[in-house]
């Protein structure tokens, strides 16, 4: 399964510049890139006086990024006009793709996003994944990515980076899932078993779930709780534009803040935990349904018609939420709460008793809490553009790269 | 109350140089006051190789610095010899001091600290401030802050700034406590109460006791929760080295996280918040005792004899801890949990249980927990360090303040 998926490029012709000069030029291109990507098709003399640059020294950088496929010309603006001058960049639509995976308990996904933030390529495969061994399952992912790399392959584009999202505490390796416990995964090393060729990041679900509400949520502020709920409960604590992820890479687990310390067990080897009042199989229990391939579905549905035990379950895990968040906000002082994943499909009958128990908690304004607009879609989303944002930040390593 | 404390110094001579040159010039004086700080006296030429200036540039700086009072020579290394070359330089003993002072609820204390790290005056009046208006309290504080002053003016040491701790949320602004329930103050801007003529900062007294610990404790990692007790129950949470302070600077407070979250009504507007169990005021009624005005010395010496009401009472207070603890650190995943505070001297009785909990509900190895060796001075000493630091960081403020 290490058989590489992309040989990769031609490498860039190669200049000898001191460290310094180099880094300069990194971060020189990087702010070529960033003016042309935030303002839209851009002149290179528009692009100068953007970012302060002379017009010579935007030129080199430009024409450098057009060679490694990052940027593009869209031709003349006033058609007529001879020569270069008018011609407006844009970011490439063909070039490197940030390629996006996710490993549900309960499905595989995988997209292709290009440089402007399109998904150009999606592959998605239904089926539980619980107690599986970690080999069929990577086996059957990057079948996956290399149907969307094939689609994306059609129309021009090649993968900078594949970025994996587990529902799991994954080391700051980037490629060791700790312990996911619903998919019973424990000290797993997918390195091996990831597709070689290309550069392979793994982190937790919630933690894409959180960027993609950062970099694609409508007026996400720069510090706020990102709340993601499948089976688990995971969060992201987002500080100044940034995933908090403390000394192992654990951070975040909201799943296990005690509600009830009197509570029931949780396989975590706490009592009372969030999970055991507000995850999908404890609602799922409480409102009396069986094991369903689409829980989120089914309990929405049930809501929905008024079904009074359903109700009660949603309300109780809402205050559950609420009891603790209360203890996350008191801790972190966010400027918000998102909720994500599958909660937000649920939110209709969450939030009312998660509010009145985060604001009845709170002496003085309570925390706002808000719901994702990107649904069970945002870490799949966050992975894909994860691997952009990196072009964005350093074109050169993907123009380099040998 | 705002006569300026300190009259200032002459203002150094100008020089014409562009920002950037500033900014070089700033850094590289920061560049030199911290080798000297961090690796005791040193000569000019030990200077230069340390930090990878020309000698030259080193003397320039070194002079300006002197020249500040804040670096001294100590004289030739080899006595005998003739000149410069061999004269260690050393933080100077004499010249700018950190001031930094505490509003607890049962006492006020004013400290000065040279640029070395030595406490060179101290003043504490003990007595209780709960209820007291602002006024008053500040007025007492402030003559406590004019005498030390005046004990280390007598020792060539002169005010760069002062620091203020105190038991309760403090705005951005770095003035106004928008709540201090043990106090009872609310939007309380101290700025206008406050003496005038030098820099003044307030602060949470939590954070002050972490960033103690952070610049003076044995090892302390850079990534920490420290937990502070008086009456309320404080934490700050340390983040690669800084106190991670929140969208409104209310971050840490962990005295208000549910514990048992129908449990008692607390000010705070919630119910069964830490403090409700951990506090010192509800640990003294779980033991059956009376107010006292050293809570915690009476609760040890009790505790000493073998009083099981009090030895109880304190396991209590250590589980309902080790519960808040769990959530916090699931949350945060901190490298290591330091008790500080008046809670450093309960350890013994409060540890224990504590421990159970937060192992007893982790699956994984449970964070650490420590005692600080600071006690109850942790965030006097912090905030006049604060002072000392900020002088180190940049200290052509200092010098060239008008």
């Amino acid at each position: 399964m290490t058989a590489p998926l992309h040989e990769g490029r031609p490498p860039a012709t190669g200049r000898a510049l001191s460290d310094t000069q180099q880094g300069m030029r990194r971060r020189n291109l990087a702010r070529v890139m960033h003016a042309v990507s935030a303002r839209g098709p851009l002149s290179r003399a528009a692009v100068s006086s953007h970012i302060g640059l002379t017009r010579a020294a935007v030129s080199t950088l430009v024409d450098e990024l057009i060679r490694w496929g990052l940027l593009e010309e869209l031709g003349p603006e006033r058609p007529g006009r001879v020569g270069r001058p008018g011609s407006a960049l844009a970011v490439s639509a063909r070039g490197p793709a940030g390629v996006g995976a996710e490993i549900g308990v309960d499905h595989l996904a995988v997209c292709a996003v290009d440089l402007r933030g399109t998904v150009r390529a999606r592959a998605v495969r239904q089926g539980a994944n619980r107690g599986r061994a970690p080999q069929p399952v990577i086996e059957e992912l990057t079948a996956l990515v290399r149907r969307v790399l094939a689609d994306a392959d059609r129309e021009g584009l090649w993968p900078a980076g594949l970025a994996v999202a587990v529902p799991g505490l994954v080391a700051r390796d980037g490629r060791t899932v700790v312990r996911a416990p619903n998919l019973d995964w424990n000290d797993t090393d997918l390195g091996p078993l990831l597709p070689g060729g290309l550069p392979v990041t793994v982190d937790n679900e919630a933690n894409y779930g959180a960027l993609a509400e950062l970099w694609l949520g409508a007026d996400t502020p720069r510090d706020f709780l990102h709340v993601s709920a499948e089976i688990g409960i995971g969060a992201a604590v987002v500080v100044d534009g940034q995933v908090l992820r403390g000394t192992r890479g654990f951070a975040g687990e909201l799943g296990h803040v005690p509600v009830h310390p009197d509570g029931p067990a949780c396989p975590c080897g706490g009592r009372g935990c969030l999970e055991q009042y507000a995850g999908e199989e404890a609602v799922l229990r409480a409102a009396g349904l069986e094991p369903h391939e689409d829980l989120v579905g089914l309990l929405a549905a049930r809501a929905e018609e008024g079904d009074e035990a359903v109700r009660r379950a949603l309300r109780d895990a809402g205050a559950a939420l609420g009891i603790a968040l209360t203890g996350a906000v008191n801790l972190l002082d966010p400027e918000t709460v998102v909720l994500g994943g599958a909660l937000a499909g649920l939110s209709p009958w969450l939030l009312p008793s998660l509010s009145d128990e985060l604001t009845g908690r709170t002496a003085g304004p309570a925390c706002p809490v808000s719901v994702s607009g990107l649904g069970p879609e945002g870490p799949l989303l966050g992975a894909a553009h994860s691997v952009v944002r990196a072009v964005l930040d350093d074109p050169a390593v993907v123009g380099e790269r040998p």
